[in-house]
């Protein structure tokens, strides 16, 4: 079983390639150009459109909604809530990001307004960003999680429960919970966390998995995945943050299924 | 006559670096950094001016204006109009990127604002944005265009008459219209479409050009022209997008006026 | 005594890396990705905290406060206000980065605002800012300084004395004073004005460094002088501007107490 779950996962790169899925951006301004050309890389088409005035309009014609609440600006809160009406009225999936939603209190209050007039298909945080939503304690520091990862997975799949939607935790381990199904990945290297912008690009091609792959639990598992192994082929080239991320941005175009078949650590339950 | 047109074209990189012309941009923040970064290895001096109460004066001590409707907030659009009216006023030289202008209605009110109380000497878009704004179907997704091309030059003959400025269209090959004249450029490299910003970036260079040489047609040429040479030289030595990003930047930098006229692939009618 | 000294700037280094400081920043969207992205490689830790309704209380969280007037949005300019007036009452040590206030006259209100409301610990400009602050004419063009440095230590020193706090001017040389004590580094490589960014990296790492180290005197020179040894360092290897900005970060990185004490060229005063 566990392989065919694999193969299934490596498909999605295959889809994204193929579909070159529009993924609609509201982002943070720290990362945003990261997102777009890590998306570009992976092989989908990025739109960061986040006038208020456009965006309702421009989700009908994406694949994907992807939401980043790191630096929301109030032009950019508007935007990022009428987005997700129109998303739930459209019926496209959404991807929410909630960057420091454990230091910061307005960044719930987003998500929380996200959740009741739009939808939310997978939320994609780190493991304290995740425990906190789940009403558990964790460690933070600013936007960073301290936390060692224990407790996790049953932190996803609680929150999972919660909203209804996908969730998935990344940190030293990455989890993954929807329902009764969860994964746990096991590939990445700590280098990622010496560049800013890993966890907004991983959160970046979650969007575009999901707007191409009808499953969004093997859409979520399979984007995170990318990102694990085109950082550990860009960390075996280069052990330092500036090279890294541009031999990261490298071997997220160079993917394959088969490198993702081939190098994949997941355990399923 | 082709010759001496190269060579006038190739001049104008060695105006912008004797010049130094200050570049006053007002662009979309997913590739702000980018095109300063552009500029400067150009040879031009960059400044990302955008709160309305300093554009009217900061226009006046600059050599150009570019304002690239990307994901203008409504601060920037309001900036965008009042450094358009003191570009008039003062008699500073404009550059338009319609970034999007054919999937986002917004993008155009604000660009016939610019149009009606501001100036225009050069439209920089895209295939698809040209041939919407010359009142043409064609294929865009998103920010990209899907045009093939053909019967772009008409487009852009069609818009210069339309507003007398001059035109260009950038693609697989690029057109350059202005009044009777008309340019074919044919180098570049399709790994251009794969990181954000080229497009952007050539905008921003047709500011500095625009800043340092009188004649805008051949201007925008060379502008247009040291981009897609420099993107030829960058592939040559990378393959994949991450580096080919950094070995642009560098060869904008190592641009010669002998390269450019060594290099340089261009049909004038 | 010269000796002794070099040897508490390169501590400082060491004191980031293991206080791992929460540097909050409210700065540019041009150069914002690359103060992230320095300060993580110096081994702080940023957080761009920047809504206006967020600031104060992440403030009390953080270990230092970067303020940067680069492209201050209305938004940006009320909470670069309110967070200085959150670092007075909490004790937190702000650095002030007074980007192109030569040549805009709104930069100048700003930081009067937040000197009489807030605090400021560090002022870091180019020769051309400090000047201009400290009354005296300077050569500007846009947001670069075209000032030879001839007189700029009296102005560090005269602008100390004005608001008692550390200033430090950079250029060719770098410059920095506080009351008695001032000290000329002159490590560095014009490379650095070939990218953009280099001036908001510096004042980036000053904020790390305000942000691990009691004494903010040393902690302003330590954090020019890395930037400037791993700039020597990065040219050696990269001639090209895209090149050497990637080299730059990895150099930040592989910065050493014993480099910045083998290296650094100080002369104190």
């Amino acid at each position: 079983m566990s392989n065919f779950k694999l193969d299934e996962v490596s498909k999605v790169l295959t889809e994204v390639r193929k579909r070159v899925p529009l993924v609609h951006c509201i982002t943070n301004y720290v990362t945003i150009n990261d997102c777009a050309n890590v998306l570009l890389s992976y092989g989908a088409s990025p739109a960061m459109c986040e006038a208020y005035d456009e965006v309702f309009n421009f989700v009908k014609i994406s694949s994907a909604l992807y939401i980043n609440v790191g630096t929301l600006t109030k032009e950019q809160e508007t935007a990022a809530i009428l987005a997700s009406m129109s998303a739930k009225i459209n019926n496209i999936p959404v991807v929410l990001d909630p960057v420091a939603c454990a230091a910061i209190p307005r960044k719930i209050q987003v998500i929380d307004r996200i959740l009741k007039v739009g939808r939310i298909d997978v939320i994609k945080g780190n493991i304290g960003e995740i425990k906190f939503l789940a009403g558990e304690t964790s460690s933070v520091k600013g936007v960073d999680s301290l936390d060692t990862g224990e407790g996790a997975l049953d932190s996803c799949i609680a929150l999972s429960d919660k909203y209804n939607c996908v969730v998935a935790a990344t940190g030293k381990k990455d989890f993954v919970a929807y329902g009764k199904n969860s994964a746990i990945i096991e590939n990445g290297t700590e280098m990622l966390t010496k560049i800013t912008g890993a966890g907004c690009m991983v959160g970046a091609l979650c969007g575009g998995a999901a707007g191409a792959f009808e499953d969004k639990f093997i859409s979520t598992v399979s984007a995170i995945l990318s990102m694990n192994i085109a950082g550990e082929e860009a960390y075996r080239e280069a052990k330092a943050p500036g090279s890294f991320r541009v031999k990261l941005i490298d071997y997220i175009y160079e993917l394959s299924e088969e490198k993702l078949k081939k190098e994949g650590k997941i355990t399923w339950n």
